[in-house]
């Protein structure tokens, strides 16, 4: 079964050790933010440090392990269609509006996504981490500046990760104008065995 | 007052709004991890998916500030005399040493010298962040390969922080053989004000 993730809103569900989870850009250039939990102890949860050391490099992709603060695998990618994702930036919240693109106003957001779903599991705001951004295409320059680019995914494409350990996945359809060239549309995702 | 933190231990302290930090290199070449909370609450603490993003680089150095993961800023970089830090690396513990440099025995790590002397705050080690990890040298490729190089701090350099709210500060002279290019040196501070 394909769950549809609509445009500007967020999802959260458990994943067992050893179940596949599919996350598709339907229609392309879009962004998918996802935190993870161990399903046993929310304590425990994913962190972009951690990855980026064990992994040794800033690009996650096939091949690669996204990995807990406590140094454990919690999940493999399997495959990834597109190939570029973003483990720099956290979720767009209602401060980043606010001071990076000078919107007072509500604008919904991945963080409030995030939090909101991931509630019925006992977690809070402040215990999003960073996310991993799905399709997210942030380029680096050699002097470190950032810019946060169209995703290159076309419709269809997917990231495949295997749990290696019982989660709690939180999942977004980005709500950020600037990370899906300004269109807003959904996410989808499948959950294999 | 000039503190020393000797070659693989720690220091903890508080640090009032306005006030000055001064991280200082004594003999070059030595990595020092820093981790921030809000005094008054310390489920708000540093971020560096925040940092990177409303800085837009990953190379934070002088003028930047330092974020927390609700999106205040912590700390602003009033003056850095090296100006190589490192902002995506996880501090080094007992795992790094484990599964990146194949040592199952014991071996001193930022993140215990972080946890143990933060414990006095009530800080658990679930509750450490990816540090602000001043003087360190990581070096990023085009295509996102990472690399630890020795630091290119001088005996003498330092970095100059002014608190821009009431903070906890961790801070370490890190433990990581890679981080210091093969020597333990101790880290100095100064609280000024």
């Amino acid at each position: 079964m394909i769950y549809t993730i609509e445009k500007q809103t967020g999802a959260a569900f458990t994943l067992k050790k050893g179940s596949l989870l599919k996350v598709i850009d339907p229609q392309g250039e879009q962004v998918s933010d996802m935190v993870l939990f161990n399903a046993d102890d929310i304590r425990e949860k994913i962190s972009s440090g951690k990855t980026l050391d064990f992994e040794n490099t800033i690009l996650i992709t096939q091949g690669h392990h996204l990995w807990s603060n406590r140094s454990h695998k919690m999940m493999k990618i399997v495959e990834d269609t597109n190939g570029r994702n973003d483990f720099l930036l956290a979720p767009c919240s209602a401060e980043t509006f606010e001071i990076l693109y000078n919107n007072p106003n509500y604008h919904p957001s991945c963080f409030e996504n995030l939090y909101t779903n991931l509630s019925q599991f006992g977690i809070q705001p402040d215990d999003i981490p960073t996310a991993f951004n799905i399709f997210m295409n942030v380029q680096f320059a050699a002097d470190g500046t950032l810019s946060v680019d169209p995703p290159q995914s076309k419709a269809g494409d997917y990231v495949l990760f295997e749990a290696t350990m019982d989660l709690i996945v939180g999942l977004t359809a980005c709500s950020a104008e600037q990370s899906n060239n300004y269109s807003f549309k959904p996410i989808q995702y499948e959950i294999i065995k």
